[in-house]
């Protein structure tokens, strides 16, 4: 099973009042590793829009373990859970610096779409991008 | 059960590339649920971080159904669904302008927290906030 | 002149570290007066896109003289201050409450373009949407 | 005079419907820009923070003569453009890829202030901040 490692810093905007980083940049986060982790195993997330297939999500969950900071250098770690003819699901691992401990951990299900949003069936009509993220999780 | 409304008109900023909302707001629409559904049970959330408690995520979870677009009418409804000495639960349904089946529903599981995000037993340390919260599930 | 008011109530993903609303929000509550002023004189932005016209920005200026935090209730005032045959320029106020003092003021000048972002005489192509923005300048 | 050099991937989240980058992104990547560039010169902005200083935004200009879009690799060119005893100025440039000619340029002034937002005379309260950034603009 490949795993991606992508590399941010938390940005200021990024905090709340509580000093922390608000929760609703980690799904952001979350979709920066899996952007870096398509492109790693062998195609821009852009090109396969570009195919005219769209990955728009179903489901969102994220553990929210511990805390991240501004200026706090932060590295995703994503992997590929499941692939099947109409879904895909992704997990991930947020990690501060070199810790070892996540301070969050999530998984997004995805959609395969047409473009204009309407369930399609990947293997079938673009097999070389169902072999290539199904080649990831094995 | 108390269930709150809270009416947003979708911003532009808010929308993506395949033209509809980014799932990463449906987090802050919830959040500006809870907002209001605090403050329409009888304290307002940032009287609550005054007094020096704090209720950070530890859990989120979305289920999308459908998509917004730029300038919908957003009504999300938000209740109360579990309350513990350390923990709240809260659970939303984000509808598009009138309509009865919601494009977007959801939950987040708080921890209660002092001021440097320690965890601490509301019902002990400020039960007139625990009663309050209690009673609009009740 | 028209001069519109639009409400919005600060959100607690809007606040930074420093306990205010991050400067970045600004130009997005702009925009959230900018859709508001379009559709009170009289055509939804939705549907100028919808014709194939965009508005995107050329220029962006913010001025800060204080600062909003989360809960407020915050009334963004939005007038036209300039319109030729491509370009429309914005002006803000940005208001607490109901003080008179505004936090922030800030224009914003646009270019009218076609849907491949290239410029376009919106007199020429479109004289009802230049008529229309244009009686509310005067 | 130093100027600094910060790479970004442009986020799916940073897109909107007109498939560009929408604007309230450039603020913060100049943020993104001006963090690396304190950083850069000797002091992180963090620790000017923990020193009790902060450095809200006066003013906020951005000039967008192009676009940027998903998975681009942004370049933001931060430089220092003056310094008194109370204020900074910084002046920024945003280039895609290996690109000579910059998409958006911009410019943020900024006051010193206590932690209570409360102006200082840096100069008097902190000169080892204020030989710092002089220093890295002559």
């Amino acid at each position: 099973m490949f795993t991606s490692e992508t590399r941010l810093t938390v940005r200021y905007a990024e905090t709340d009042q509580m000093g922390i980083v608000h929760h609703s940049n980690y799904p952001i986060w979350f979709e920066a590793g899996r952007t870096d982790f398509i492109k790693k195993v062998g195609m821009q997330y852009s090109k396969i829009e570009e195919e005219g297939f769209l990955l728009p999500l179903v489901e969102l969950e994220c553990n929210f373990k511990g805390a991240a900071r501004y200026e706090d250098e932060i590295v995703v770690k994503t992997s590929l859970k499941e692939i099947t003819y109409t879904r895909v699901k992704f997990y991930y691992e947020v990690f501060v610096g070199e810790s070892t401990k996540p301070i969050t951990t999530g998984s997004t299900v995805h959609a395969w779409t047409n473009s204009l949003l309407k369930p399609v069936n990947i293997k079938k009509h673009a097999p070389h991008i169902y072999d290539l993220l199904k080649a990831a999780i094995e």
